[in-house]
């Protein structure tokens, strides 16, 4: 290849990287284990996610400051910015990727946006911090609501949206997740114990408690970090959950939404992410132990192995067919990527506070 | 941006569409509903197949002919090609995509290329026919034999490759698939009844013999064409089988592989795919009900609606998040595209004699 020919580089095996501190994202390359460019001006970014369009050009990510940018992969620079609210916490993006929805505590409640131009196609008023957005198949977006305890499913796939809401869920939902068949929602609750789970392939969608017995209990235990419910936490025939507080992954059965078991670890979990095959769990940790990683095979519910890979690791991505792990560890400015199976480290990549990694490959699944 | 920067093309909603009797290939836009480009050269394409590169820039494709072809999507033009076989059936790639896997039937055995060069790096000669290749995680591939009724994996993790052999799985496998987590390898039989299952996370891996009640019994039925397995017919909770030669699918239970029950069809069906969140199961027939296809809901069992999208539907593949479905048309030379919901027609793309359709996301997914 000559010097006047461009050099190509597909979009199927690239990935962003929060840097929460600056505002700032970097693009990388998973193949090459390396940065491709860094690009700023996208706000405050402490706790901030993203999606990507179906072609896996563009990524749409939610700052915290109620920003809503819109980043091109391919030139490597802003395609669009809108502040859409005053304080925002995560998005989502529909099955046919011409919607993004935006979840929002300041006014609380959801707005939708096409996700070409950004403009607003629907605004969702809760009256209450809004949590756990997820979209599910047929143009549904999913969410519910801190304060009232509700649960929300707006319908975008006719003329007309249609909003349904479910009363009851529980005490201060903090965070949900979406199954990928997005069959089940699995809200958790702050503020009693149990969960609610729907199952939305029922008509209409139907609600019930789970896991009664597992919760903060009447001991009022102090929780550095609330943990994340993410919807790959399925391990086979179980889900894995990160336990509120207490020290322990939950078992839950796949089907039944019964408890199997649990699993003690080394602190208050944040994130227990299934790699792709759900043969093992990676769970990371709130300070003051956040500089561990501990892997858990998902049938045993032993723990087969433990890193330490510096301090602060705030976050864990898989390559789709797991053989890799990316890991951000915040107070070294630096990724690290292991070999899943040897546990090996394989590269590193210099990053300014990173937090969160999301591969392009998540455009082709739902609910996350 | 300069010439010497790199040029990102997105690649994420991408497809090859194979027409078989031109040795040629369309690449297709998801999103645009539209054809880029057609690239010709591939040699003998009846019963071919391919599959992608990590970043989503290279298809694989396996001729009948023993070619194998590497596409380039970015430049649309043939990148590489060798003749590795006589006679060659199906291909898979590692999970890390440095690997590439054929199956042969004429010299009978499995061929291994550096997925770069197209060099190969491992010979592994059966004396049979193979059938049911297909890629397992960790750098295996796992394949069986028409003549001797074995099963093959071959691990290349480490610096040596290791086999292992186990014989006895039955008489006359004819195709295989793999579960998308990697665990469960399910060879079906076409000289007895039942099929054989391998459980892949046990050590060594666990053989056993499952829906024994179920084959072409004694009566010497004739079967228009064999049914392929698939590695995505996970509905829910339980598996979608068509069954060789009767007018059936079968559902197994995804954890006891156990049936639990039956939903008679229309003819001899071929493929049985589920929607992407396993809703549905829609299934296309063998000559002489090839005009047809049905679907079924994976929970009741119950056919809930029919299409008649013309002369020879051979394939079924729907967009990564399961909101389309394109099908091939091969004797009305046509693509077409459905909403996966409404079932309304929502476009077409001409084609010679089309067959397969491969969209880009199967690069993040095991086994296909």
């Amino acid at each position: 290849m000559g010097w006047a020919e461009p050099r190509v580089v597909a979009t199927g095996d690239l990935g962003v990287v929060v840097e929460r501190a600056t505002g700032s994202v970097l693009i990388v390359d998973r193949s090459e284990m390396a940065m491709l460019a860094r690009v700023e001006g996208f706000g405050d970014l402490s706790h901030a996610s993203l999606v990507f369009s179906p072609d896996e050009r563009f990524a749409y990510v939610f700052g915290r400051d109620g920003g809503l940018t819109k980043l091109d992969l391919v030139t490597q620079s802003i395609a669009k910015r809108v502040i859409q609210a005053g304080n925002a916490i995560g998005g989502a993006i529909s099955d046919d990727g011409t919607l993004v929805a935006v979840s929002n505590y300041e006014p609380g409640g959801v707005r939708i946006f096409d996700a070409d131009t950004l403009e607003m196609v629907a605004d969702l008023p809760t009256g209450s911090k809004t949590i756990g957005l997820v979209d599910a198949p047929g143009r549904r977006f999913v969410f519910s609501t801190w304060d009232d305890g509700e649960t929300w499913i707006a319908d975008l796939s006719g003329d007309e949206m249609q909003v349904q809401t479910f009363e009851g869920v529980g005490a201060n939902p903090y965070d949900a997740l979406i199954t990928a068949d997005g069959r089940r929602y699995i809200v958790g609750l702050f503020g009693e114990d149990g969960l609610t789970a729907f199952d939305l392939w029922a008509d209409p969608p139907k609600q019930e408690k789970i896991l009664a017995d597992y919760g903060r209990g009447q001991q009022d235990m102090p929780v550095y970090k609330m943990p994340h419910l993410e919807g790959w936490a399925l391990a086979g025939d179980r889900f894995a959950l990160p336990a509120v507080g207490h020290h322990q992954v939950l078992w839950v059965d796949a089907q039944t939404l019964e408890e199997l078991g649990r699993t003690n670890i080394h602190g208050q979990p944040v994130f227990a992410v299934a790699r792709p095959d759900g043969r093992h769990v990676w769970v990371n940790y709130a300070h003051p132990d956040n500089d561990t990683i501990e892997i858990i095979d998902s049938q045993s519910g032993e723990i087969i192995h433990t890193l330490k890979p510096g301090p602060a690791v705030l976050h864990m991505e898989f390559a789709p067919r797991g053989h890799q792990v990316w890991l951000s560890v915040r107070d070294a400015d630096r990724i690290d990527i292991y070999d899943t199976r040897s546990f090996e480290k394989l590269g590193e990549i210099p990053a300014k506070t990173p937090s969160g990694i999301f591969f392009t490959a998540r455009a082709h699944r739902s609910g996350l």
